[in-house]
């Protein structure tokens, strides 16, 4: 591989410092993630339940050895649209060093092949009301706001 | 159980006509949905992956022995919200005849409490801009509209 060639890959165990300190990395992600030495253990345990599920990938962007982007893939079957595969795209992250470069529309775009190559026939995610940056973002990649994400916690 | 009484379980092969009925009996779910006899094999499909992955649930509602109400329930590992399982609920019906009966509420709130048993911290659903009752029934459940949902078509 070349030097500055942005690599994708699936995130192992040892991804998961660089993956929690850049979701941890803004506003909202602040308030409810925990990014210290060690991370706590909860996050292995939800590594080892997306590793062991066939049907989500989580992805890093490497560049020159470092991981500096991450997203969550989902395979989700469905009853509706007559059966079909939904693809899901959570906790989307480019390390705020590496931002405005083109790094998440590459990686966003790797990702949307690999749903289609798993057999989505839609790719769907969620984006914060107030997160406008990235709703332009989404809207250049082709995505479109037709739905609202509605939320409710349950702590 | 006596009559009148709404029971809700987990769907059967033998309820996915009554299911891909009221998918497709609305505006929206009629340019998408074939409901005819029988229904097309690919909804079988659908509803094998969903019966064997632990972490999604076909769940409908019966009264007297006929299948009124339908939603699919999805546990979602994460590493965001410190390695927290997500909730999430998709293609929620009631048939038409028995709408605005609150049907629809006890449903919701019966799976809610199913997603709290299962340990999720938040529970989570899109719903189509134009669907303006639907934003209305979901607040009153407690859900919050923080999130835009976004859509490309990969077909």
């Amino acid at each position: 591989m070349s030097r500055n060639e942005i690599r994708f890959r699936l995130a192992t165990r040892a991804d998961l410092p660089s993956i929690v300190r850049m979701l941890a990395d803004d506003e909202l992600g602040s308030q409810r993630e925990q990014y210290k030495d060690p991370i706590p253990e909860s996050y292995y345990a939800g590594f080892e339940q997306i590793k062991d599920d066939p049907n989500h990938e989580l992805i890093v962007a490497e560049l020159n050895g470092e991981v500096i982007g991450t997203l969550h893939l989902m395979i989700l079957p469905s009853i509706s649209f007559q059966g079909g595969l939904r693809a899901q795209i959570e906790s989307v992250r480019v390390d705020k060093r590496y931002q405005s470069q083109g790094i998440g529309s590459k990686m966003m775009q790797w990702t949307i092949e690999r749903a289609r190559e798993r057999g989505a026939h839609i790719v769907q995610l969620t984006t914060h009301r107030s997160r406008e940056d990235a709703h332009r973002f989404y809207e250049r990649l082709g995505f479109k706001a037709t739905h609202l994400g509605m939320k409710m916690s349950l702590k």
